[in-house]
Formats: structure tokens, C-alpha cells, sequence
């Protein structure tokens, strides 16, 4: 399945932020294709040091003229809010055969800062978001195996060359990665309704109860289903307060609906109307339990970790 | 720490309900005390009869005044709902040393059908509530180790003797169980902040997305996060209906409260403001730590299966 065409020309990889994501793809990719040469360039000389140690990447750089020259492929891997300042550094160091990638959780304001960023030569940068994450962070946290049968989605641009996207896409299936196409709209209100948004609840139900009387009361009889529902509140603050803003339009269009929502059923606790709370609760098990048989036989189990 | 006193005239117990909570209730207290005379009564013949060829009860029975006979404790582990049903048949049979007690979900509305049909009565009777389930039901799913350490909350009522309550509680510690003792409204509060408000919200939300443009889609890119926090949300739809009727104005006013919290989330989104986004974020993070802190400190994972 993999077009070793597109990767021939695959030399020199620069990976902009060597973290977990980053890391786990030069990992990834350093097994499949022992010949790339890996460049690491990170605001973290510690991180950058770990990286190297590690044999995470071959090269550590924080000039970005010098880890540019030549390069085939750029992965930017920092945080998204970073995306233009990064771009930007880049421009006048960007060779007209280089391809950029990046793998940031959103992607309309992506593309509004690579527009700004790269303007004549937006052309080669490729979106595109790696679905796959785990509980802990930085250089020691990445593995080989972190995007193994995991979604890769590329929000390619009209100004993309196919060649430019199949060479993101196909680097990423070395990784490990399956590749999928959404338009970038598309994308931020599909991770706005089934991740953005459960974080946000989950984060305002405890935030909540730590406001009440008798909090402490309420935490001691809470059990299996309230972990469960608030796993995701354990995740870093800082990481989704970037993203609820970076995806702010898609976001609030979720959270318009769901309030509707919850009037809808505030409404019906009201009137004590049975038949509309049963409505809700059956449609919903039924639509969990399709969704829980589809991922169970495309043999794909959900990933661990955030997403 | 069992007062064998209290329990030492419990010669026969009537378990009105043998399904997974009635039955692992019998299961649990037929190994500690084998003396102990166990009588099942149930609607259904099918059940009964299972109950008695899995070795759960002694006796099956469907003639409460029969089974009343003598009884020492009555157990009524049938849904909420029936509750006044079941106490309002017991009534005219109930011996003045019978103590009887309950498993439901919800206590204010329990208190009021029991006032309601046991009038003068009411002294016997202890409201109580086990913290323990599964996600199967039924005779078969009962296993003896369901209330292992799992918290069983009393509600007594100002009209219960001392040693009735103690009845009820050192038969529930036969059984594993820790007694708690809370009123009537703190315990609807309580779940219904951190159990029954967690169920509408996991509800809604997958009830939500189905309705949606390309719900396919979204529930394609859904992954571990949405599975853990809609977990809850495959749970049965009608005894997650009746909860919700019976603990109606607790559980109002968690939604009403949430609905204002989610519109300060909202409003945060909409002014772009990340340091209100922040403080939701980092509190919920730092209090949710605590609690699971709390319960690995105490050595009491939280339980698996509904509650």
C-alpha cells in the first residue's frame, strides 16, 4: 500500500519539537527507514540533549538555516499556538522541494496562520493531525509504536501538490499511520463534538462539585462511573485551554447544541416526562453500543491515552 | 467491629427481589451465617425458581403473608418504583419485631411511599442503600463478593429504634459491607451529583451527535476519551428513567446548576478569555487528583460495574 516512490527522494527529516509526538515519529520512522537523517531542532537545549541520548533523532540543531538546507520534510510537533511564529522562521530558510507538515489537534486556525506565515509558498505545507497521544510527556515518554493502526488526518490545501500530500501520507503510513482526508471544517467540528467538548463537560462537572457544600461529601461517594466519565479532566490544563481557543468557532457550535440539549432534558425532568428522558437514554445506548460493535470489528480498539 | 448481638436473633430473612442485588445480598449472607433461613419472593416465577437451583435462597415463595411469618428482616431489592407497592402488601402481615429495609437508588421519594404505606408502622422500617452493581442483572449475575468493602448508606428515619438500625447494619457488614449514614436529601444530593447528573450528560451527548450532520463521522473519529466518558451512557435506559423521576428535584437542581456552569465555560470561550478557561481546567485537574489520591490512600478502588 505504501507509494515508495513519494519516499525515494526521502533523505532529510527535520522534527520541529522532539516531545512525545514528535519523538514517537522519528522513532517510528527511524525503524522503518534507517537512512533518513533526523534533525531535531527544539527551544529546549535539555529536551534536545534527552533526544540525542536517546537515539531519537541523529542531529541536534537549533540553527534553523542550517537544519533547513536540504531538507525533505519538515514536522512541526510543538504546540499549535506556536504554529505561526514557527512558519514564520522558517519562510526565508524554506527550499522550493521541502514539504512541511505539522500535527497540531486543530486545523482551520492552522491554516489561517500558515496563509499568514508562508503566503506565496503555502503551497507546501501539508496539515495534518496524528490521532494518538498517551498520559505522559516529553522525549522519554515517546515509543515506536505510538501511531501503530492510528488515524493520520490530512487537511490538505487547494494550493497541495498530490505529490506534496501523498509524501506527508506516506511517510506517516511507514509510521505506522493510516491515513484519512477531511476538509479542515470538517475536522475541528468532528474533534469539537466527540473530544473537545466531552473534556469541557468533564472539566466543568468536577470544577463544579469542588464549589458545592459538602464537596468533600460528594468526592467520597463517587465511584466507577464518575472515574471513568472525568478521565479526561485529568489531562493538562494548559494543553486544552490552548486548544478550546485554537478551536474556539467549532467548539462553541458544539456547546450551543448541547446546552439545547440539556435544556431539552431539564425539561422533561420538569414535566416528569418519562417517555421523552427514555427517548434520549435508549437512542443514545443504542448509537453507543453500534459504535462500540463498529470499532470492535474493524479490529481496532480506541487508543489509550489523550486525544 | 459486628455487634453479634444485634444479629444473634436473626433466624429467617425474606429477600423481596432475587435478582443480581437481592441474590448477591442472600449469596453473601448465606456464607457467613448458613444458619440463617433465606426466602425469596419475586413476580417472577422464572427468577424464583432460578434462585432457588442456584442455591441463592432457601425457600421460594409468592405468598407474602406465608413468607412474613417470623421473618426477622425483610430485604425489598425490586425496583424504586415499586416500593409502596411491595411495603403497602407487607403492611397487614408485618410482625411488630420485623425489621424491614430497602436497596433503592433514591431515599426522599423512598421515605415518602414508605410513610405513606406503612403509617403507624414506619418505625420498622430502615432505608438503606448499597453501593455495589454490575452491568449484567438477574439471578445468575449474583456472586457472594459484591458488597466486599463496598459502602452501604443508611438513611434512618427519625421513627427507627437504635437496634433496628443496628440490625440492618451489622447484617449488611455480614455481607462486607461499610455502613454510612446519611439523611434522605444529603444522599439524593450527593448521587445525584456525582452519578445520576454524570448519566443525563453521557446520555445526551451521544444522543446529541446521533441527531447531527455526518454523526457517522464523528463517531468514526471518536476514540478512548469518548469511550470512558460515555461508558455510563450504556447503561439501561429504563432503570436510568426511573432514577431519574425518582430523584427528580435533587437531580434539577445539579442540572440547574450545571447549566449555569457551562454557560460560564461558554461565555469564557466566546470573550477568548484563557485564564477563566485555565482556572476550570486546573482546579478540576488538581481535584480530581486529590480524590483518586484519596481512594488509593484508602486501599478502596472504586468499584467496577454501575452505580
Amino acid at each position: 500500500m505504501v507509494a515508495t516512490s513519494a519516499n525515494e527522494q526521502l533523505k532529510k527529516v527535520v522534527i520541529i519539537g522532539v516531545g512525545l509526538i514528535g519523538g514517537s515519529f522519528a522513532l517510528a520512522l527511524k525503524k522503518n527507514s534507517a537512512a533518513i537523517h533526523l534533525v531535531g531542532l527544539e527551544r529546549s537545549a535539555a529536551s534536545l540533549e534527552r533526544a540525542l541520548v536517546l537515539g531519537i533523532i541523529d542531529e541536534a540543531s537549533t540553527d534553523i538555516a542550517s537544519a533547513l538546507q536540504g531538507a525533505d520534510l519538515v514536522v512541526i510537533s510543538a504546540p499549535v499556538a506556536q504554529t505561526e511564529v514557527i512558519l514564520s522562521a522558517i519562510y526565508p530558510h524554506l527550499e522550493a522541494h521541502t514539504i512541511v507538515t505539522d500535527t497540531g489537534s486543530t486545523k482551520a486556525d492552522v491554516e489561517v496562520s500558515a496563509r499568514k506565515a508562508l503566503q506565496d509558498k503555502i503551497g507546501q505545507f501539508v496539515p495534518a493531525h496524528p490521532i494518538a497521544g498517551r498520559e505522559s510527556n516529553g522525549p522519554d515518554a515517546a515509543i515506536a509504536s505510538l501511531y501503530q493502526a492510528k488515524k493520520l488526518v490530512i487537511t490538505a490545501l487547494p494550493e497541495n501538490a498530490q505529490s506534496a500530500i501523498d509524501l506527508v501520507a506516506t511517510t506517516w503510513q511507514r509510521c505506522g499511520a493510516v491515513p484519512h482526508y477531511l476538509t479542515p471544517s470538517q475536522h475541528d467540528h468532528v474533534f469539537a463534538a466527540v473530544s473537545h467538548l466531552p473534556h469541557l463537560l468533564a472539566y466543568a462537572l468536577v470544577d463544579q462539585i469542588t464549589e458545592q457544600p459538602q464537596a468533600e461529601l460528594r468526592f467520597q461517594y463517587a465511584a466507577s462511573g464518575f472515574r471513568d466519565f472525568t478521565r479526561i479532566a485529568g489531562s493538562s490544563p494548559e494543553m486544552w485551554r490552548d486548544i478550546s481557543l485554537a478551536n474556539r468557532a467549532a467548539l462553541l457550535d458544539e456547546l450551543t447544541h448541547y446546552q439545547a440539549q440539556l435544556q431539552r432534558v431539564a425539561n422533561a425532568l420538569k414535566q416528569s416526562d418519562g417517555a421523552e428522558l427514555l427517548a434520549i437514554f435508549s437512542n443514545a445506548q443504542a448509537a453507543r453500543r453500534r459504535w462500540i460493535q463498529a470499532i470492535e470489528s474493524a479490529e481496532q480498539p480506541p487508543k489509550e491515552g489523550g486525544d
